[in-house]
């Protein structure tokens, strides 16, 4: 049995084509089973014809079966309805690898909010190619592992694999990692590896996109947390958030501006990641925020 | 059969006391029913032990029954679980009355948004206590009806229930009207009258809250829409926007700032109330937006 | 002597390249013939070297010479520090041209700030390819001149200078004309014509930019107010704002979404070029907001 | 001779009665002293009849005085126009004594800002009531000097003001210090102690403000930050900003939410202060941002 004090709660996602009956199938299998709905989130997208769900339940009673029954059972309705799903304890925390290069916002906004409880991940290493976090890593009591761009990519990419095996990495983040992918890593960590990139996509692809926004004159920048796919910065996105700007702005006191935009919006998009409130569909996500 | 060319939409609010398999019994009902949930949004409260659903559904074939029948079916579901329920055709437009004084800035806002279709109400008038906005309000061919203050609150408030009977109103909606309501008519339109106070409630109630916000030197303006009760500006809050200030703003400034966020907030609230998103609890309201 | 009920006030604006002495020449010019600075913005460009400056002014006195002879003395200071200068009567409204298509959501907008008074500028005519607007805005007591899509665009252009020149206008709005202006025409234009893109640029240029960003499933959307030029929504940028939307958006409810943030945009541009406050230079411009 | 490498910079802060030619009189005397303004802020504020600038200038060649002759020269300026001034070296930093408790959130926000060179200040200690974030600060190089709750506020307040003159502090930050200062200790820091209150002042003064605004069902909440007066969450408000919020969130979770918006209100109000951007004026502030 795993009721724990409060009972527990497990989290339920799934996507398929839209068909009549799935809320009733699967809140009625939820029921029997003695499991108590808390959360629920739907999306039935009416252009494409497929259905969306996330479910947050808890055992009813001390009659709730163990998970596994659960999943097992599942497994029915999950045929007759064509459903891609997944059911997980929301206790169980994902095991995150952070990739950080030599700006350090992003990874100070990740720990800190990790300490305090905040962010419900697991950490079991931050990777570097450079060394300048490792004090404040280390302090964390986090193993830190710098591969330096003297050793070459394919070395750090077959580092970046080998911890994800060793710890059973279920997400890496790119928090200001800086250093484009191979198209086989990203392949590898398909809708598992997030990137923070410091524009307001899809303006600014591409390198120095503060540089691009003062050239064109903006009044607002802004950043992109989105997936990592072969298509540099053309991934799904998850979050995106802005910052109103002005003409006294050089390049450089918009980076400033922009570390505390890319912080908070790679901050949420691996909060939702981790709490299975992001559904990819093909270059778009669903975000049950 | 009320099966209309898209096969129609009808929205179910419910709420009642937590308790298990709500949502299957619900979602069942549908499903047995030939009707498809095309939204549903729900909210359970943990803290009040209370749950609260709304969910659209629409006919998945000409075998689902028409709305009487389904409500009369749906009775004994609603006794199981407790419900307060209402069910409507979502093609039904509630029937508002809007209150205006002399400043026109929500009235316009609303009525070109109803005009434009964005807004899916129906108006049979407008009442005010000056005549500033009779051209407009004649022009978009809606009857204008005027009770000057000369002849007292007590010939007013007798105007609106008239109105209110006359032409079956749903929702009055007091859009900057600036008269304090007599406790007697905030009774009678309990539930179904919708303020727009101009600050950030609970800030700066009462008169002149632009002004209190200006003395007091905040940084932020804002309006709230919250439903009228008997306590002035105290009432269950539907909505509320807010709006960067400075040192330069004067008074007026504020004032004229201000009035775009009003609009915003207040059209926001009835859209709301107008598709059955907003239920009201207490003092306090939820918003399935 | 211009010396109305308050004193008046005046409007200074000037561009220059970066030297020492400048603000001192000014302030000292104005303090000699007794005029009082109430407002001054400027922005020394330590990238470009280039400096700009807005000052308002009023008579400290009725020793205030008129404003010609303030111009004539003036000129002085503008030659010694290679000026680029407009000196304006702050009660001199614009007068301005709308020209609008069969969205009327930026025109209905633009009115009633216009008949409020909040914003201060002279509207002579509307010139549309549609009828649809004519009501409304004949109802406002301003003249409506339809040249339909059937005439041709060369027909509508030439309508347009024709007002322009006949109604002395300085500044056209295009509230969502939907047509793309010649290079003529935009030439003609030049640093006086300003365009509402219903898109945060340069994401999503070009035509069906909310369609764009459903495609590329962003997070935010947003519009842009900019002078037109010859290449398409690459003008200058005046302003900008942004709206949440996600999932559930469809192409249609982003452009319903889109609307208010149209207007928001569209209107604070023209108030502030309206007030002097927008400098061009080069691609970009510099806002004293 | 003060020129630094890319020739200093100096901040001239200036309140005064309003009267004609102020500016003049002051950019004629830097202007005559070599210096060259780089930036110029200044409010004219016509209800009070007050007038404030913010001026930043630099060395135009080598000829400008050291900084006591500019000042000493600058007095008669002063005199004539009845200024209250100060005249500082950009390059000199603050010197702030941060308090905190068991909430170390904005303690990290401000830390990382100093380290990565945002916040340009020197923190020479920082005390608390606690022991929870000694590790985090000493391993940052910074005293941590803990005086407990059990030593009775009387020795806690004496040993701010102990460690205020031993430090020459210029400025005390509460981060989240949650004590209540007695009124000796509020007037020994008069305009010179930062608080953060964790609402969206004038709402929910006093203790557990997110609990106050759960109750209320407010839709937005905020943060506020000012200076530290004998009315408790009444002084002068330098800087405030909020969060969207709903019905899903328990008091908890506006907690947690709540704390990324008191970061970044706090650096901000702190970072314009370290700038002397922010100008007191009775119950209010001019902030030059």
């Amino acid at each position: 049995m795993l009721l724990t004090k409060d009972g527990g709660r497990y989290i339920l996602v799934v996507k398929c084509p839209d068909k009549k009956g799935i809320i009733a199938a699967i809140a009625g299998y939820l029921a029997e089973n003695d499991a108590s709905i808390t959360e629920s989130h739907q999306f039935d997208d009416s252009i494409a014809k497929r259905f969306y769900m996330r479910i947050v339940f808890r055992p009813d009673s001390e009659h709730m079966p163990p998970l596994d029954t659960i999943r097992a059972g599942f497994a029915d309705v999950a045929k007759r309805f064509d459903l891609t799903w997944s059911l997980q304890d929301a206790a169980a925390k994902p095991r995150v690898l952070i990739a950080v290069s030599r700006f350090g916002h992003c990874l100070y906004d990740l720990l800190h909010r990790w300490r305090s409880g905040a962010l419900a991940i697991d950490i079991p290493a931050v990777i570097s190619n450079h060394e300048e976090m490792r004090s404040f890593v280390e302090w964390n009591n986090i193993p830190y592992v710098c591969v330096p761009n003297t050793m070459g990519k394919a070395a750090q990419e077959a580092k970046i694999l080998e911890l994800s095996r060793i710890h059973k990495i279920d997400l890496v983040v790119l928090a200001r990692y800086m250093q484009v992918l191979s198209p086989e890593l990203c392949r590898a960590l398909a809708g598992r590896c997030i990137n923070i990139h410091h524009s307001f996509l899809p303006s600014f692809k591409g390198a120095k996109p503060y540089h691009q926004a003062y050239e064109r004159g903006v009044k607002i920048i802004g950043a992109t947390a989105h997936y990592v796919t072969t298509d540099l910065d053309e991934g799904p996105i998850i979050e995106q958030e802005v910052q109103r700007v002005h003409h006294e702005h050089t390049p450089e006191s918009l980076v400033e501006l922009g570390r505390d935009v890319e912080c908070r919006v790679l901050a949420r998009a691996v909060r939702w990641h981790a709490e299975h409130r992001v559904l990819i569909e093909g270059s778009k996500t669903v975000v049950f925020a």
